[in-house]
């Protein structure tokens, strides 16, 4: 727990309100969400600190304080939009596996993954980036792991169930890259609700 | 028929052997294998038609022959190695379809996929390369498809057979998405294992 959030007096957690520390979270928040579109549109290669700043209305000085370097800015924005993707699936209802499925395969097929894939590809490429993408895709991979196997109410102690869910993210994965270039919907929504109810099936038994 | 491919004298449909015919598709073979390998190490910018000439030990003249472009190049040697590929997947024993599932799979996690991947998101941001490689996908995508069909020993003529097969090409390429970074074979081991089960059931209800 940090100073900002200790028990206010009332018994809530609520922080103080420091209007210059919100201003400086909410310059972050802009950032982050204007370097996942940038990179979603204009891949790795269009990617720079300059063009964000820019795109975000805050000056190349104050985007530099926040995010250092490019590498910086890029890997926490993708890091940024996971979790916020991640958060929202958890407030779904866990009853409707076909609902359940769709969702998990939405994670995959919009600008957020989008800009993923540039940033994974370009680090096949460069040093510097490789690393920090490596950690960063297995931080993610393990959370949207986790996060399936909630929401599809999935039982991991039974074999074969972990392997199950985890095809499925591959599938979910393969169906986003599968819309790169061309807009795949009816074809993905019948593939999905096949899927759907064989990962009922499979989890059913 | 062309006129290369006319029977002989003897039966068969031999076609005539001119040197240099056949030294000309040889050196078209090692620029396109040249050109497939490259892609997949250097990713698209650092992938031009020089390169693959001294990589294949072919003049950039010659090259240029074979290949004016640079898209003509790397499209070209895309669909070759795909095409390659799918036959030798046409000769698998189709009584197996754990052996299929891992084939097909195999597909999606060596360099040729690799060498895809670059060219597809190069793609998303080239207006002269997006048409020919969305193109190039749909028809490598189609004749994957009906391999997979035949190898599988698949009858789509039952309802949700052939979505079934489309996700199973979905988490092949999923599957491939995550080995772009990181040595991923024993995960990927457990979930072919798992979801080749999956499809078996699924395909033999």
């Amino acid at each position: 727990m940090t100073a900002q959030n200790q028990p206010k007096p009332d018994g809530t957690t609520k922080p103080d309100r420091n209007p210059k520390q919100d201003r400086s979270r909410a310059t972050r928040q802009r950032l982050l969400e204007a370097a996942v579109a940038c990179l979603a549109e204009h891949g790795w290669a269009g990617s720079t600190v300059s063009v964000v700043a820019e795109r975000a209305g805050v000056s190349r000085g104050a985007a530099q304080h926040h995010f250092p370097t490019r590498e910086d800015l890029f890997t926490a924005a993708v890091e940024y939009v996971a979790e916020e993707r991640s958060q929202a699936l958890r407030a779904l209802p866990t009853d409707d596996r076909e609902q359940a499925v769709a969702a998990l395969v939405g994670l995959y097929t919009g600008p957020l993954f989008r800009a993923a894939l540039h940033l994974w590809v370009a680090a096949t490429d460069e040093e510097q980036l490789r690393e920090r993408v490596t950690e960063l895709e297995a931080r993610v991979g393990r959370e949207s792991h986790r996060i399936a196997v909630e929401v599809l109410g999935a039982d991991e102690s039974r074999p074969g169930v972990r392997e199950t869910v985890q095809g499925l993210l591959d599938m979910a994965r393969g169906l986003g890259l599968a819309t790169l270039l061309t807009d795949d919907r009816a074809r993905r929504e019948r593939v999905v609700s096949q899927w759907a109810r064989l990962v009922n099936e499979a989890l059913s038994d």
